[in-house]
């Protein structure tokens, strides 16, 4: 019975996010095209749900930079009511170059001019067999601040799953860094 | 014309903040109550606009740890419009242990357990003159994760300007970590 409940508690939390997903040729996401192609949201930052950040500092690091990390407030609270994905959900992590010089609260680090963000799409169905940029359960993307229109990904394999792996346990997330998560 | 226009925004924004604010004894912030007690907001993780992060690596540094900032959707649009914060804003800025570890991008920081929360709310009308939790157009509390519900500090003058007066200039802010506001 309380299976049943948290099933049926589940299924409104992802009708929410699909009613509120103004879908552009699929009823899926309104982020992804019928061909598969994600586009880089624009609202996030100030709309979405914060989950956390993370700053990599080593100069040369595949990761060198303040990244801000967001996902839709419906994605969010279904996260923390099922520990689940729900179908559609998007995660978008923007990476910024570090700022940093002395503050009045100890020498600190800051985000700075965009460089890049990646978004993941849940995808619960398979729904794009064949296209290299979707698998493992998610779409991926890659955008670079030089040009936010072009997803410059081609293959998720190649681009995302090498930084990812550690994270499969998690559906290839990395919720420790995410306090907003925790139910 | 043109800042007739403007300041019908900022006022119909203000309205707009206001109305969201369920107050509690006055009609200014659901945050603060006639006396001016100010309350540590409970769900702006989930629910409010993510205006950037900070992170203070020093041991023994007055902010050491990982800073994360929120306020109001409302607040933060009419901040894009007009550069200033509406009467009854509130910022939350949320400090947690930093955690760090090697990372598939490099070696990063993430935010742990909370630590304390800073809460600054704007106030246009000096409302609680000879409260010292107010001066300078706001109003200032720090609350203890070993204690949410008491402000645990008297006096923003000794508490609170020395970490703000380099942001002076910026009503108390430090605005250049908050890409968020930029318009």
């Amino acid at each position: 019975m309380h299976r049943s409940l948290t099933l049926a508690a589940c299924c409104l939390l992802v009708s929410a996010t699909t009613l509120a997903a103004e879908p552009r040729g699929n009823t899926f996401s309104r982020h992804v095209d019928a061909q598969g192609t994600i586009s880089l949201p624009t609202d996030f930052r100030s709309r979405w749900t914060h989950l956390g950040s993370w700053v990599v500092q080593q100069d040369g690091a595949p990761g060198q930079g303040f990244h801000d990390v967001y996902t839709e407030p419906a994605s969010a609270a279904a996260y923390r009511k099922t520990g689940q994905w729900p179908d559609g959900a998007t995660l978008v992590k923007e990476i910024r170059s570090l700022q940093s010089g002395a503050l009045t609260t100890g020498p600190g680090l800051w985000a700075g001019e965009n460089k890049v963000w990646f978004v993941m799409v849940k995808d619960r169905k398979g729904r794009f067999a064949g296209n290299g940029n979707w698998g493992n359960g998610w779409g991926w993307a890659l955008f670079d601040a030089k040009n936010r229109s072009v997803n410059a990904s081609a293959n998720h394999s190649k681009d995302c799953m090498g930084c990812h792996v550690p994270a499969q346990a998690t559906d290839w997330v990395f919720v420790q860094g995410y306090p907003t998560l925790k139910p």
